[in-house]
């Protein structure tokens, strides 16, 4: 019988899984993340595991490999996840055994994790967009602005901090970053610097219908959806901020391109996503003229696998 | 007996050459690059390389491999040489086969080209500085920036562009680089650009002794030995444009080290070696605050070959 392998992809509002059998997704369930401590999120990635497999007509015993992505520090050997901010019960320095608590809830099968950014770019690379290269940066705009590097067929972890690309300087002494440090990309292109930005704009008398429009959805964030609404309304402020947020993303993946000649640039993440293959075509404009190499600009993708690309991912790193 | 290797750096101001043998240098020569056209510049080559046989009491026939390192397009499987703007006779865009000429000029021995920036970057990566590292950055400070980037073990040339470290945007709209696009590094710390933008602010009324210095020193150009002449004597606008050289390497390189995680940055070119260890000590200061992982910040390297680096590279690139 053919393998099969779950992914799960751990984010702050949100836990995605996914079932794979040969390559394909047979499954897939997405729940909340809970607020109440560390047991109860291991207990609904197990739960979103075991409805996922349901839809195959598969059981716990049919796994031969579980994947997660998470944000924080992880340690692969030890599969432990801290200093997870965004995560409720991983936020402490202390190493969360988060492998072995999952395992343990899906029949002691073998856990892998890695970063959430990583897998992600690991879930396009292999099974998405991005398949047909060998030298390409994942750009994920989301929340922060987080990077995959693929170099010469091969996931680059440098010391295991590899991909900051979000933290590329685009401004001397600019917008501080959700890191303290100024100027960096994330603080430009960042949904949640785009938000905080937005919000101290309107402190000091400027006019916008984002929250407005945040609001009537029932949000209490701006979402990327909220963003893209406002975009449409042709809400002046946001037009402004997203001007800037691809400005920003033009110079940092053009010195980025500069230095490694890159195949290609993929751009996802829920912002990124959400405004698709026009956003992606103005990054690529903007860097244009910054190009060293301009007659060999790299192919710029959006993603296939949307936000399923974590899951996706994970279970690539199990194996899947 | 012990195979002999002769390496070339081919400058617009000088060639050198280094005769090697066992990994070490047992002859040297260098002659001012001739204003005179290809065979000229190429029959320089070839008596470089013979004077520094003649010092290990070596002959041509002695020779198994020569490297040249060449700034332009190189093609190296035809071992050609095209628009090399400083060098007289390579300027143009057909391209001139260097890799043949010298080869005749030295008995018919296998002739290897690649480029100056990336051959300098070899000798220091196989025989100098930066040997203990296989994730390493060569940043070579001379009239121009160039980078040379060596990546799990390997020299990174992507589709042949990789390595363009100066060509990183520093300042949006900012001085104007040598490739004409606004605020790169090398726009700030290329010795060729700070010498056009203090030109620029003497016809503005600024001081500065300079071009005294220049003078006094017999010199045309305001050369590497002229900028730390004036830096020793206090002058105000050298310590000026210095430390914008250092701000905009610290900006540059804690974005480059943000994405790649590397173990080392090696800082050479004429300039870098000139203001040697407390130059790169100012780059390390200057980085410190940018990076998104201070606990781990690069080892930072002054060469060990100098400005031998070039034809050592050669050499090794040859196979010695």
């Amino acid at each position: 019988m053919t393998k099969v392998f779950a992914g799960i992809d751990l984010g702050g509002t949100k836990i995605q899984s996914v079932v794979m059998r040969s390559r394909k997704i047979v499954g897939q369930e997405r729940t909340p993340t809970p607020h109440t401590g560390v047991d109860d999120v291991t207990a609904a990635m197990a739960a979103t595991v075991k409805a996922a497999l349901a839809q195959a007509e598969l059981a716990v015993a049919d796994i031969v490999g579980v994947g997660i992505g998470s944000p924080g520090s992880i340690d692969q050997a030890k599969g432990t996840v801290a200093r997870s901010p965004n995560v409720p019960g991983f936020e402490g320095s202390d190493p969360v055994p988060l492998g072995s608590k999952v395992s343990r809830k899906l029949g002691r099968t073998k856990v892998l994790i890695d970063n959430d950014v990583r897998v992600g770019m690991l879930g396009e690379w292999k099974r998405g967009a991005a398949r047909p290269y060998h030298d390409v940066l994942g750009v994920f705009v989301g929340t922060g602005v987080g990077g995959g590097l693929v170099l010469e067929g091969s996931m680059r972890r440098g010391r295991g901090a590899a991909g900051e690309i979000g933290h590329t300087i685009v401004k001397d002494d600019g917008r501080t970053c959700s890191c303290g440090r100024p100027g960096h990309l994330e603080s430009y292109a960042g949904r949640g610097r785009i938000e905080a930005h937005a919000r101290e704009l309107v402190t000091k008398g400027r006019k916008t219908d984002l929250f407005k429009i945040m609001e009537k959805r029932g949000r209490d964030r701006v979402t990327s959806g909220v963003i893209a609404r406002a975009l449409e309304h042709g809400d002046k402020l946001t037009i402004r901020l997203i001007d800037e947020a691809v400005w920003a993303l033009g110079l940092a993946l053009a010195s980025a391109q500069n230095l490694l000649d890159l195949e290609a640039i993929l751009i996802g993440g829920g912002l990124g996503d959400r405004l698709g293959q026009p956003f992606v075509q103005r990054i690529a404009d903007a860097m244009q003229p910054q190009l060293f190499v301009p007659e060999r600009a790299p192919v710029m993708l959006t993603t296939e696998l949307g936000d399923l690309g974590g899951a996706v991912g994970a279970a690539v790193l199990a194996g899947g």
